[in-house]
């Protein structure tokens, strides 16, 4: 294991730091690329070489954010993000991006540097390492985060970690810097990066917001991205979440206090909030009034407890160890010196607020005295879900306050009027609106267009596309490497493809009948069958005269074949399944996958 | 075929003009039910019979509105609606509510009253008329689609339909009066009920907002509420779509001057606007604004055409002649010149919107000037397919203008205030509030108390229940007669049940693996196979080292069972299927169904 601590102390690196970081890199660059030989030619190279920015995902899409940034041989790495299965991915549990551009290029690709510790920004990374063992650069609780996961992946040793503060610089490979930046998200540590490159300066933001009055650590670094603005930004890669609402999200700080008077306001009364488990600010926030009305905390829910202890342990989470309590002990305490923080904020079927309100959690059973909190907007396409869980509370008796009857969320994401800032300080001579789906990037173009950039100016990429940049050149190639979605399904990563799927498609909307026959080979004589088997169909008890019907069909085809001397095996496959699905179809307007096995007996 | 209509002139009935339908109506009586003897005891029975409410949908869902009210010997239906299928309802085209009270008391039933034709309040007429063919009764526009649905299901000729207008009073049997009262909707021609009956007067809301100011006929008749809450009602039957949701409705005619804007601002494009087809206000506004602007109006999409119209005929629509196109002839107008109205504002698969975004709709193909107006928000769950097509029609160039960006769509529901004024009017004994989800039925109770009513008058019911009125009583029981989905597919009504949705659940996660065998029925010796057939696993021409394993597994299983001398059936499937799903579980971390085939041959 090798786990490098960048520290620096002040909040922008100085080029004296910058030099000391530099010195210490390039002997772990000399150690690791021994051999390699000098570029006489590098100065020529450099004046006609461009930087080509790849995203691999993210781009038309709400998740796996990752981008490729090359510089002749050399490839830098931003994110490797997971995204969720929409509900067609049928059985799929995660959506990884297409790494085959870089796992092709292997030997070009430097590291990975990380925004910040979001699923859609880390999740893909043990995947990606699994292919190409490169170190990784974050945030102390970003890296923190990521080793939890590697660890759950049992690859937690070999792979190089360095935890990197804001305001640090780092130098990977010949042609970059690689900047960190504070920012403000809806998790604590979060970074922008300016990334210095022979062409020029990108700044990409990450995801963020404005938030003047974060929980932990100081506001974003509005100056920073002002003074890089005024020296002069090649690219600006700005996130797309929140570019369609007007106005200014909140701040977190305005959550707490909603959560206080509610608090306030539940003397005696149990209460339960559910929250993502990376918001530590939120989390952060209900230990402040839990602390404040001397109530205890328990935490339940498998993601919820680790980040806990990992902020704990980093110091990003202040939990006095008197408040702190295992939930077996919740039972020593009276419901008015409780508070539970569990995840399941968007009805997630196996995550413990889904459990607790089904009854089927094992140490918390609802009271209709509860008090329950869902911190949290529905995730488009979770709506359904979470109203599930929150009427099954409601059923129970509980008190359930949820985002539409206070504000007691907001959002982690810049709206329209700080993107207008973001591009006011950074006043980029590009801009690449990325993260998001296409009606966002197309809107963040207008209102990019509304502050004076060129329209020729912006470019709305697809996951794949390649931007070519010069000192004072942009050029877009469409399609320019492979990028796509694998599907991790159980331990398979990429085993399941469209075909697959199809087939899973098929079989969820209209089950499936196997039809089998044994047959001699040699005479073609029906020596068994057939046998009709349904699953997913019809109820067979209810539906025995369809059954019979059908297997009078396939009887009738098969004497067909008989009677013309037919033992050709796809002839009779295609007669069998043709002939079936058209009686299933007019009987009963379905279309059952229909698969019909013959076997030979010899 | 039998078509009745009832005409009244005079806003609220008179007792005169009651009197005269009751003559007609006992006519009517008299001749259907000849031969039915008088009750001697009448007037003892009627001081002691109760009046049984029954809800068999709406309740805790959204959606399949249906109660039945029911007196002595006698069953008075309100309302038949479908609810659309939830995400795990795998192939389910339609759920229904389960009918069976009603069929076992088939004698008993004396019609249904619909309150307005929308699907989750008409579309299950079709299925339960088939099966119990009663009398329906609804206002014009009400009874026109549902005779466009009846013609569909070719049942049209044989039900007998009657058109009332609000003000009208109807006697159904010896217990029950219904009067239609003029109400506001997001479809014109709504009503609620007013059900007298031998204990009371209950008001049935049907769905309803309180618009000043709607597109076709008079606003809501705020004073009948009143009178009839003067009188004293017993119960109050309200909807709570919207009960969450602070403040009011805004009127339907805000959309208007909002979508007007819109056209003022698209000189020379063309324009679509996309919207619920039975928003017929809707409809005329956009013709309106349309005639304004001199643009002709084409109109696509099934239910579209059916609606418009069904609607132009009953005059619900006013569409000059020289206005309506067909869309054939959009071809010979200039983009300026015109509107096209299509379905899809919820991002359906099939509706002409989604087909228009992906480039397959056979007449119109989306240009880069136009301007698409979805004027609908998205339901619950559809949030990601309207984004989607959204997200194509942006990529093609149009400006797309939705709900969030500008206010073109309005609920058709009442919010906080609204639902108030209703309690205020009716002021009634009891109060169930109707039409939603857990947690919406308890924000109401909650909102009852605090304009005073007592908590024990307030009764949150679920499907099936039977809610028992006297005069001064009410007395509540659970579970009182069966309830529940009946699943629609293709054909097929209830011949889907939980067992084949769990195959197909099953089927849709992990696909399937078919191991088939053919034995001597006599020695037990394998004479073929095993063979295994998986559809939706693994692509199978990658997984090929896969595939050899689990066969050997299979091989194994088989020697064993032959080293045994066990030649039985169900053993040796269970052992197929044991030590297959193990092996696989612990290579893929998946479990496929597996189906064991054992072909006997003699």
């Amino acid at each position: 294991m090798y786990t490098r601590k960048f520290r620096n102390n002040a909040k922008h690196s100085s080029e004296n730091n910058f030099d000391a970081l530099l010195a210490e890199m390039k002997k772990q660059q000399n150690s690791k690329k021994q051999g390699e030989k000098k570029n006489a030619s590098k100065k020529a190279a450099k004046e006609t070489s461009k930087l080509k920015v790849i995203p691999l995902g993210g781009l038309h899409e709400i998740g796996k954010n990752i981008t490729a940034f090359e510089y002749e041989d050399e490839i830098l790495i931003v994110d490797c993000g997971v995204a969720f299965p929409e509900d067609d991915m049928l059985g799929i549990d995660l959506v990884i991006p297409d790494f085959s551009y870089l796992t092709k290029n292997k030997e070009k690709v430097l590291a990975v540097v990380l925004t910040h510790g979001h699923e859609d920004h880390i999740g893909s990374l043990p995947y990606f390492l699994k292919e190409l063992n490169v170190p990784i650069y974050g945030t102390k609780l970003t890296i923190g985060l990521v080793e939890t996961k590697l660890r759950e992946h049992n690859i937690l040793n070999s792979v190089e970690r360095n935890s990197v503060n804001a305001g640090d610089v780092i130098k990977l490979g010949k042609s970059f810097k690689v900047e960190f930046i504070r920012s403000t998200h809806s998790i604590a540590d979060s970074a922008a990066l300016a990334i210095t490159t022979p062409v020029g300066v990108v700044v990409h933001t990450g995801d963020f917001k404005i938030d003047f009055t974060p929980i932990q650590g100081d506001m974003i670094d509005l100056q920073r991205f002002a003074e890089l603005g005024k020296k002069g930004v090649l690219l600006l890669m700005c996130e797309s979440t929140n570019v369609e609402r007007p106005g200014y999200t909140m701040s977190e700080r305005s959550v707490g206090g909603i959560i206080d008077r509610i608090f306030n306001d539940s003397e005696g009364r149990r209460i339960m909030v559910a929250t993502f488990s990376s918001n530590i600010d939120r989390i952060q926030q209900i230990v402040n009034s839990a602390v404040k009305h001397k109530r205890k905390v328990a935490v339940i829910g498998r993601s919820m407890t680790n980040v806990v202890k990992t902020a704990g342990e980093l110091g990003y989470l202040d939990i006095p160890k008197t408040t702190l309590i295992d939930v077996q002990e919740a039972k020593n305490y009276s419901d008015g010196e409780l508070v539970i923080i569990t995840t399941g904020s968007q009805g997630e079927t196996m995550a413990a607020l889904s459990r607790i309100a089904l009854g089927e959690h094992r140490q918390i059973e609802v009271k209709s005295t509860d008090r329950i909190i869902i911190s949290a907007s529905p995730i488009p396409g979770n709506e359904k879900s979470i109203y599930k869980v929150i009427n099954e509370l409601v059923k129970k008796g509980a008190d359930v306050i949820y985002d539409g009857l206070m504000d007691v969320h907001v959002s982690g994401h810049a709206r329209q009027e700080e993107i207008k800032i973001m591009h006011s300080l950074v006043k980029p001579k590009f801009l690449m609106p990325i993260h998001g789906e296409y009606k966002m990037l197309r809107t963040h173009k207008d209102i990019a267009c509304e502050l004076g950039m060129d329209k020729d100016n912006v470019f709305i990429m697809a996951n794949g596309d390649m931007l070519e940049l010069g000192k004072n050149s942009a050029k877009l190639t469409q399609n320019a490497v492979p990028s796509g979605q694998i599907f991790v399904d159980g331990l398979g990563v990429g085993d399941v493809g469209n075909i697959v799927l199809r087939d899973r498609r098929h079989l969820s909307q209209d089950g499936l009948m196997i039809v089998v026959v044994a047959m001699d080979k040699a005479t073609g004589e029906i020596l068994s069958g057939p046998d009709i088997i349904s699953r997913g169909f019809v109820y067979v008890r209810e539906s025995e005269e369809l059954m019979d019907e059908a297997k009078a069909v396939v009887n009738e085809a098969l004497d067909k074949c008989e009677r013309r001397n037919i033992n050709e095996w796809a002839y009779i496959k295609t007669l069998i399944k043709d002939t079936l699905r058209d009686y299933l179809w007019q009987k009963t307007k379905r279309s059952p996958m229909i698969l019909p096995i013959v076997m030979d007996i010899e």
